[in-house]
């Protein structure tokens, strides 16, 4: 068995060990601040103590560990991902960056490699923001971003964030503190699986990160008038399930013809008041359309939400169009990617660039670091589900090329 | 004001006076059993007894007053509709027939009038079902053809129907003891909204009901594949509420085109753990279609349900079928509704025939005796809601044409 695969089997039982740390048995399910996520971080801190690291927990929960290079004045180079996961997650959304991630650095303090820049290991406490409803508190206080508002945002129990962070020890006053300074920042790493279907069925292990797409939400509510499915003859109908459905079927077209360019999603629909022997008055639905180029989303955004005026206005149909989130596109950084590929190269791995659907923490930092991502395959695309899985031999794929690309920073900045 | 206004306003202020009793305050709820509904009935009960029937309260709770013929062997001619009503119901839905029907009989009795039948205005306990999710119950019994596994049905709160029964002072092993036997019956005659807008759009007060329209209610489960909204690419998705969207419209076109012999409706569609960043995996929806025509009703089912197959097939997506419900089409009495249209003439107004799409307590009594209706047009058709309502001049048509039909029907039998 090469040395790779010995490395990621060690990866592989830690992501299993932490993964049998959850608020529900049999499934994995570590929400920011909850006893079993303090459990969860309090191993990975171990582990990051044992490797050598200079381990501290910072105010918002995160677990950073440092191996500092020498050099005078030298920058922070950070390799990191979180360690919450959604409820009843897979094992490997998040945990599989910070472990292999510090797989990497023990590698590197076991072959005593001379540091041209600091490395710090950073397992972000929540990226999925589950608990209150934001994302990457973690990422962003790193980031010095950290939106001091969400301190009052309260869980299901009616604990605000603040109660929470300090049950754990931390100090909301602190939280700026804990920002690397943007002139300290040399360049940011992270390895995640993909989420997605295309490594998977491609027959390619890895892949580097050239963006993530930007997204906007909306909340659409269509309104018509209900009435009962035995007595309301089919031409005197105003039903707002058909108006929406044509909608549904109007934003799938629209998604297929422009497939290259952005994925567009109705996840959520719901009617009100619904019975069998009703005909719906009114369904709320949501619209979630991304793409990694800026001028097309809002493009797209615009197209679609024509097409929908234009079916409710068919129907007499009275339609409230709300866009209740927006995220752009995050560029991965060109010179990082550069060393990325030549690190893929170096491992005789095809070279495949993906654009992230899905937001990482690498975009809260990337507006303060050059950041960039390598992606690993997962079984059919399959993610947030136990059933999503990452096979050893990628993971060893994953540990090669993290190797390699590491070597390739040193020599850059040697 | 005319004789009929009159008394269409004694009519109303009995419906409203009946409305304000309810479980919920600013609404009208009266489901079976509740301390509300039994002050309603006590209610209804003693305005029968002031005008002079002889009133008991039967063993499910409808309560009974008759008007005694003095001609030996004379049969029952019944006169009903129900007084429990859906959860924040309208006014009209059920009261109206009970009320009306009793101002129709107290004219008899100031005109000594000599029947050559007895009357029997009955008050049904249940026929929305709403408490045990059974419909009927009080006409159930009344015809003779009540199930007796219904009485262990429970309620949200966990009590039987035979508890609930029982409390009020029912004695359930009794229940068959209050069905009218087949040869006492002369027929049957219901007064209620329209509870569709088809009267209200032509301008017309009221119309005979021709027949109640047969209805399948299907439920209908979609299985794909949930996924990750901004990472499956849209040539990679298995989406189910795409697939459902697409039937949804299949389901209006086909009703579009068949609206003369039917109407179809999806009135619930559910998504299973449904996000805006999650490609639904799994949809259920409803299915209901009804129509007046048996064969028909039969052959669109079976023609929908092929549509939806192939519309599963091509989308790869697993098909559950499931036929939850079905009743038959119910024909109102030829002979009753001769004499009804003759009281429709009589009174100088347009001859109307509706078929009803919505169930009443016709349809199980259809199954022991000639039964037929009179509609009432309702504003918008809106029923099930706060804002049904029936105009004060359409109630006085409704009282003038069922005077007439009962003297037609003495005439016929004298």
């Amino acid at each position: 068995m090469s040395n790779y695969l010995l490395r990621a089997e060690k990866v592989l039982a830690r992501i299993n060990e932490l993964a049998a740390i959850s608020e529900q048995e049999g499934a994995v399910t570590r929400t920011f601040g909850t006893p079993e996520f303090l459990r969860g971080s309090a191993l990975v801190s171990g582990w990051m103590k044992d490797a050598g690291l200079q381990v501290r927990t910072d105010n918002i929960g995160n677990v950073r560990g440092k191996l500092l290079s020498k050099r005078p004045g030298a920058k922070t180079f950070v390799i990191a991902s979180h360690i919450d996961t959604v409820v009843n997650a897979g094992k490997f959304d998040g945990p599989l960056g910070v472990i292999l991630g510090l797989n990497v650095i023990k590698q590197l303090i076991n072959d005593k490699t001379d540091l041209p820049f600091h490395i710090e290991l950073i397992a972000f406490s929540d990226e999925e923001g589950v608990r209150f409803h934001t994302t990457y508190l973690g990422s962003k206080v790193v980031a010095g971003s950290f939106d001091q508002s969400f301190l009052d945002r309260t869980d299901k129990a009616g604990n605000t964030l603040k109660q929470v962070v300090r049950a754990f020890g931390g100090d909301v006053e602190s939280l700026t503190k804990d920002a690397i300074p943007a002139n300290e920042w040399l360049g940011y790493f992270e390895v995640h699986i993909e989420q997605g279907p295309v490594l998977y069925e491609n027959k390619i292990p890895v892949a580097v990160v050239t963006a993530i797409a930007g997204q906007k939400r909306v909340e659409i509510t269509f309104t018509g008038v209900a009435g009962h499915a035995g007595t309301v003859p089919m031409d005197m109908r105003n039903d707002a399930l058909t108006c929406a459905a044509e909608f549904v079927l109007a934003v799938e077209s629209f998604g297929i013809e422009n497939k290259d360019r952005l994925v567009a999603t109705v996840g959520n629909l719901d009617l009100t008041d619904p019975a069998s022997n009703v005909i719906p008055g009114k369904v709320v639905c949501s619209l979630d359309v991304r793409s990694p180029d800026e001028s097309y989303l809002e493009l797209a955004y615009r197209q679609i939400k024509d097409i929908c005026t234009k079916i409710s206005g068919k129907r007499k149909i009275e339609l409230n169009w709300n866009l209740i989130q927006e995220t752009k596109p995050v560029t991965c950084d060109a010179g990082l990617n550069d060393l990325l590929k030549r690190a893929i190269g170096n491992s005789n791995i095809e070279l495949v660039e993906l654009v992230s659907g899905a937001g990482h923490d690498a975009v809260p930092i990337s507006q303060i670091a050059p950041a960039t991502m390598l992606f690993v395959r997962c079984f059919k695309g399959i993610s947030h589900n136990p059933l999503e899985n990452a096979e050893l031999a990628d993971v060893a794929r994953a540990i090669q090329v993290s190797d390699e690309f590491i070597k390739e920073l040193i020599k850059k900045y040697k």
